[in-house]
């Protein structure tokens, strides 16, 4: 059984997307089992009359919430009943393989940073994502947890980036590059530059280095950045992704006649809605602590925070912690 | 007469594209005259045998080529008959009243930089671009003229972009954001939350931190950031939009029926297509020097070439040096 305990209190949506995303969670998987963490009140109320799968759940009681506006270090230090807090207890002691929460990303990262500790030889955890590509998926690092890192942070990054994408995708040696402004050496700022031959000196497949078009493409499995930039992109992407769909819409609405071949298109532009979801990309990995912590957007519905839950037991199931902590350790000892 | 420089042995495209550019401006601007700079005979062999307009274009040789390789201080210091330096020289000695150029970056920076000079106050010229949004547009900048820009830069390029935004865009006091990795003011790196209380205290119309995805809206007229993290949202966004595309394409694709439909669509798609044709946005402005230059994408052809002379002539028609050298002396002088 693998077994997930859930931050029900978290996210924009409230609770109710959240068990809507644990009924289709349970309906998929015999082998998962969810602990429900937060006022028990209030999340037998969103269970209301239809009644989740009988043993496949529990509900575990937390009698406060991190807020979005809570500082991380507030959180840390007053929230010790929070059902974030309770969620990633559970990790520590081994009545959970994973979490996952749509709650405030600073104050989880620092949470679970205290409770659940970084592997050794990681100094910050990261967050990772998986980006869509014109021919697959992109993994990219770090995502936000981590603004002004150093050469050493982006080396580490791409360390635990090659790990994963090892696991999740069983390719042997993932082509791994540093994000940067010019594909030329002189190119970036000093954090890049230093990286640059850390990585190409690792036992690391560096490619070296990629530009923003180039996480799109199938040029690369790994994107290293610095938070505050991964964090840009990412949201950038969102963006342009938005927009390129309302300009879309609009076409299809300009004229009776757009109307009319609109419908006809209708299953074409669905597929293809689809596939620009970024609900089906939602769930963002805490990578480098002792434990599985994947954070859901906060805006997240119930498919997306279902896709969440996924990315976690896909990491459990290849037991990704101890993978990073075991083959950095070989990596950090061959050093 | 406005007289504008081009820099005709730049670009990866070749003389060519660019001639059958200045065809297309000189064909719908009577009020335009345009001097190709580089080599007379390649010059001329590109024009071939259907001849420009009679007397609204001359030829001014230059021996020499920037090439994308070049360093910036090899190309300032050795290169100074090169097609660029002799361009933006046309500025400076007031034969030309802007310049184009598709060569490389770093180069036309640095050459515009020491032939024109800064504006007085403004330290580091930036790179801006205006950027299409879900209703209109945004101007960003630095897009990648600066690295590891400090909080007194990215202040001046506020600055810059909110005097761009009222010159082309007729806007009294357009909303000038910072772009930041979420809302509350602990989040960011350094030199974003060091900018926030210049910009704030300033005349301008701050309207605080917007994220990636709000470039996209109409929350903003000016969002401002380092040049590293403009250069890679810029570059994300083609990516994303030419994975978009892709993706489109290949949805009317999959069967005979879709085919069938996307015939029915292609107007609809075409008109579609050109809302988020890169090409459309193509010249990105080297703010802050005492002189127009603007900055085509390596890879242009013919009609984002064309696109970049236009801005060229719209920044002439604002005036927009000296509107930015009279308005920075205003707000400086009331500091």
């Amino acid at each position: 059984m693998l077994t997930v305990a859930i931050d029900a209190m978290s996210g924009d949506g409230g609770t109710g997307i959240i068990i809507d995303a644990v009924r289709t969670v349970l309906g998929q998987r015999s082998d998962v089992h969810l602990v429900l963490v937060g006022d028990p009140d209030h999340i037998n109320q969103h269970i209301g009359s239809v009644p989740l799968p009988d043993g496949r759940y529990s509900i575990v009681p937390a009698s406060e919430v991190v807020t979005m506006d809570d500082s991380a270090a507030v959180a840390l230090r007053t929230k010790k009943k929070s059902s974030m807090r309770i969620a990633i207890n559970l990790v520590k002691e081994g009545k959970a393989d994973a979490c996952v929460s749509s709650g405030n990303t600073g104050a989880l990262m620092a949470i679970s940073k205290f409770v659940l500790k970084t592997v050794s030889g990681i100094d910050r955890p990261a967050i990772a994502a998986i980006i869509p590509a014109i021919d697959g998926h992109t993994h990219m690092l770090d995502l936000g947890a981590n603004v002004d890192s150093s050469a050493k942070n982006l080396y580490q990054f791409a360390l635990m980036g090659s790990i994963l994408a090892q696991a999740v995708d069983g390719i042997e040696r993932p082509r791994v590059a540093l994000l940067n402004i010019g594909s030329e050496d002189i190119k970036g700022n000093e954090q890049v530059k230093l990286a640059a031959p850390l990585l190409a000196n690792s036992s690391l497949n560096y490619t070296g280095f990629v530009e923003g078009n180039e996480i799109y493409t199938d040029k690369v499995d790994v994107v290293v950045c610095d938070g505050f930039v991964g964090n840009v992109s990412l949201k950038t992407s969102e963006g342009v992704a938005r927009m390129v769909s309302h300009y879309l819409k609009e076409e299809f609405k300009r004229s009776l006649w757009n109307k009319l071949v609109g419908l006809l298109a209708r299953p074409i532009l669905q597929a293809f809605g689809n596939r620009i979801d970024p609900r089906r990309y939602n769930g963002a990995s805490l990578l480098g602590l002792q434990g599985v912590v994947v954070k859901s957007h906060g805006g997240a519905d119930a498919l997306a925070f279902a896709n969440a839950i996924d990315i976690a037991l896909l990491e459990i199931g290849h037991n990704l912690p101890s993978m990073i902590a075991d083959r950095l350790g070989e990596t950090l000892n061959a050093a």
